[in-house]
């Protein structure tokens, strides 16, 4: 599999949802395979919260290859030897894609507070926007899990003509108060930590010394993607030190885990990033610019498979199947899919439950 | 009906489950209507991780009445008339009974971390100790939810013939790893705020200059005990400033719930508290000193009542199904009783759905 990474310079503004202007911006995208000489052989893969287009394969020096790379590669679900895989670095994020964190032209200091809020109509066109430059204006399909099933259903929604089917994964409409309230835990845990100063820290700083709240931060949305059950099957009662039962900072397993992955998470993501993606994820709502979830559904043309995954307690099974039927409502029967995995692993299935849903994406394409 | 509210102080050392040892100790409680002659007209309540023994009733200058007031009083459910009624505020708490913002004799400084990690069952016991001084040796029932249903197995099992009947709501047998986590989110919120000064913050400071840490935490404990569906008819998507959608900051109504609440627990209650309370919630597990949880459970002479809630996603009603279950097991089937709420509200229902939960206690009593 042919991997390659670039970044793309636009000077054009990108207008955003907001009614303000990105203006000069930059997109990091990686694709895996070939691109064929209609440029038609495309598949769109569209990364979550914390993803990055970094999505497959696994560069030297990596200790872990791309986040889906069970998915993406030569005889994989998402095979490369016939498609043309891309996957781009949504705005805001931290991996390269214009963010908070990047200059804010034409000074050379970071925007930080300044950044303007973007949403995920806003990530989805700046892609497109990409996608128009790379020369490919139709793709065969565009999918992704979580926020990723976000972008993908506004892509549909909002760029109907663009690819023939959409697969949404562990995503929802919109964000309900169940997931903005995890958000809000996480925001408010960065937000008060002193280390945050006001978003003016400085990023090494926090890399050396911590950001205890984004680590708290972190260690919250976790919870949220597992489930009770796959934490009684992962940790149960176990306890790290068996002596330590009466020490008030004695740990469980689960805490163990917690604590590990929060504090990591200080060493790969920045807080304003995850302030900024936070907020679109909770912006998120696919009937706000239309009269009804009918309505904004209306506006598709491609087929959409949803599939969702019945421990998943963020984005709940019932919301991918609030599209699905609204979609059949209104005469889209022959078009829509829905396909509901049984899983314990919570919202999380789509990044560790390959073998329970990889071969309905591969029949798909 | 009669509210009284008194403090013992005990010389005699209290033997923990840790080894270590607490003395003296003092116990505030409230007791709600007149005791017999016999002294065996008593019905115990148990609170909750933030109760206090204020559980019924409303004092001059109180916002609130008692946490458990449309429960306790006369002609009410557990009915006063008929039943002298005491809560006990739980050694380890905050509002009376030695906790560690409690001096630690013979000095008059705090514990604050010097004080030992108590546990459901020196909770359990230390009020088994004051009943003993009040001459009291005889309870009809012993009632509680969540943590004081955790105090109410305690007493069935290790405390066999004080009571007749053990009514628990919305609790388990053994904390699993998933309130665990959500413990864990706060408890780290806590710990890691650099106005906990590990563990020798000023309490008025923290009043009147806030503790986000305790804050974030008692956010994320509310996420707990709500549900998805509560929080759908509760607060939807709304949003407090219609026009702040693209503001960074702007937040939606669950989002200022959780502000509110958090925010407001710094009032009223204290953060070492927090961390040994939940520890003592972390540490409950009935099968703990025992073979199994039948091992346990064999030793209970009362009837148990277990009233669970369907949407409690903290303390499942398949926790209490298998205390139930258990019970059936070991031939205890004539004494248990097993009722599942059908509710929206999640753990607050037992603090909430009176209407849906309050006759079966009638009943039972």
């Amino acid at each position: 599999m042919k991997i390659q990474t670039h970044k793309e310079h636009f000077t054009n503004p990108l207008y955003l949802e907001s009614g303000r202007i990105l203006e000069p911006y930059d997109l990091v995208y990686e694709t895996y395979g070939e691109l064929n000489e209609k440029k038609d052989n495309v598949i769109v893969v569209c990364h979550a919260l914390t993803g990055s287009h970094h999505a497959s394969g696994r560069y030297e020096g990596e200790s872990k290859p791309g986040w889906w790379d069970p998915m993406i590669g030569d005889g994989k679900p998402i095979d490369t030897t016939k498609y043309f895989v891309i996957c781009v670095n949504t705005i805001g994020s931290c991996f390269g894609s214009t963010g908070p964190m990047s200059a804010e032209y034409p000074s050379d200091k970071p925007y930080r507070l300044r950044f303007p809020v973007v949403t995920i109509s806003d990530m989805v066109k700046a892609q497109r926007i990409l996608f128009d430059r790379l020369g490919i204006h139709k793709a065969e399909a565009i999918i992704g899990g979580s926020m990723g099933g976000m972008q993908t259903l506004a892509f549909a929604i909002e760029h109907p003509r663009f690819a023939k089917k959409h697969i949404i994964l562990a995503s929802t409409y919109a964000t309900q108060p169940w997931a903005i309230a995890f958000n809000k835990v996480a925001r408010e845990a960065v937000i008060s930590d002193p280390a945050f100063q006001g978003g003016n820290y400085n990023p090494e700083d926090i890399k050396n010394y911590g950001f205890s709240g984004l680590a708290v931060g972190r260690m919250c949305g976790h919870i949220s993607y597992l489930s009770p059950d796959s934490m009684d099957k992962k940790f149960g009662r176990n306890y790290v030190e068996t002596d330590g039962l009466y020490e008030l900072f004695g740990r469980y397993q689960v805490e163990r885990y917690l604590d590990y992955n929060g504090k990591n998470f200080v060493q790969w993501f920045d807080p304003l990033s995850f302030l900024y993606i936070t907020k679109a994820i909770n912006n998120f709502d696919a009937t706000r610019n239309y009269d009804s979830l009918e309505d904004s559904l209306s506006r598709i043309e491609s087929e959409v498979v949803l599939i969702s995954f019945k421990s998943d307690l963020l984005f709940m099974p019932k919301e991918m199947k609030k599209i699905h039927d609204t979609l059949v409502k209104i005469g889209k029967k022959d078009s829509t899919k829905y396909i509901e995995i049984d899983s314990d692993y919570g919202h999380d299935a789509f990044l560790v439950e390959y073998d329970k849903f990889s071969h309905f994406v591969k029949e798909e394409l």
